[in-house]
């Protein structure tokens, strides 16, 4: 059975559960909070030497991390991944923006501000990460005017990818009610099938 | 026949150069320049509303932004990306741990300092980049270690990502003396058919 270390606190580990759930794929979830170091001991590092959740571990020692990565791995030759060349090309597109475009402004906002209470010594951090953060926000938000999800018109691991940081948003202070396409589409997400909320 | 939007002193670019090079794919190259803000125009925002490059151009008016993505479409069924599931899912695991843990604070760096003459208010940015910098080629070095390529045994896209700021990674001030394992793998990374290097 497929095993995953991560905490659902984590939108990358959120991720991986919601897709889990969407194709009906049985798994064990072991929890692993890096707030509290989990993933930087001798023993997980020995699995993921990058020291970070989520990770799967499709078979016994055979280990793949990378949230997007995962997602990929799951959803390949299902409903949730284009077979058409051009629109998986898309759905890694929005997988790499969401990794580097995205997740280092409004995921790690989110961490200092409710997992570390935002201290002083991050304020400068919050600061810097404000504009790229909206930036991301303006790209979703212009692409969802024209349309309904990401890629190709549909549901896919490239709305999860992205959803699972930016419906919490303004946990990190982001101000998402001028942004009315990504509001809607937050609610087409949320009513997919098996859709289960990041609950904890 | 493909465009490519970018210019060859952005290793990001330089991996889709290489990329095409090896796979023998006949290609138009429109040089566009970030550090010039040609990226930033009306016109390139148009192609690409995050204002990157490389951007590819599949057919009149059909783009594909980000480089691994790009990497990824044009590497599929080739031997330049394996097609064993867990190899192919480690490809991208290699991918966007590069564009998540390795390009934001080694590109970046090799940015401020080869590009911006390492202006004194960009300083603090160095400093802060050199710990996630290293941690990055600590993680490469050990992987290397016990094994010739990234993924499989041979030489794939996820190698093609990784060297492109890896080899040039002093420029940004990292000493890779240090790294035997890395340095060994950029002379076998070298020594692949149709290697070009990254000149201009």
């Amino acid at each position: 059975m497929l095993k995953v270390y991560g905490h659902l606190s984590s939108g990358n580990c959120y991720k991986v559960y919601l897709t889990l759930k969407q194709l009906h794929l049985p798994f064990q979830w072991i929890s692993t909070d890096a707030v509290t170091k989990e993933t930087r001991t001798p023993e997980f590092l020995a699995k993921n030497p990058n020291g970070k959740v989520p990770l799967l571990e499709i078979a016994p020692g055979q280990y793949l991390p990378e949230s997007n990565a995962i997602l990929h791995y799951l959803a390949e030759n299902t409903p949730l991944c284009p077979t058409d060349r051009y629109h998986h090309a898309q759905v890694l597109q929005w997988m790499f923006f969401e990794q580097y475009s995205h997740e280092p402004y409004i995921a790690t906002s989110r961490f200092v501000v409710r997992f570390l209470g935002a201290p002083e010594d991050r304020l400068p951090d919050l600061d810097r990460w404000v504009r790229p953060g909206y930036a991301a926000l303006d790209i979703m938000n212009q692409h969802l005017e024209d349309n309904d999800f990401f890629v190709a018109g549909r549901y896919s691991i490239a709305d999860i990818a992205l959803f699972a940081y930016t419906h919490v948003a303004e946990e990190g202070g982001f101000d998402l009610s001028r942004f009315a396409a990504i509001n809607a589409w937050i609610q087409r997400v949320q009513q997919q099938p098996d859709h289960v909320a990041m609950a904890w």
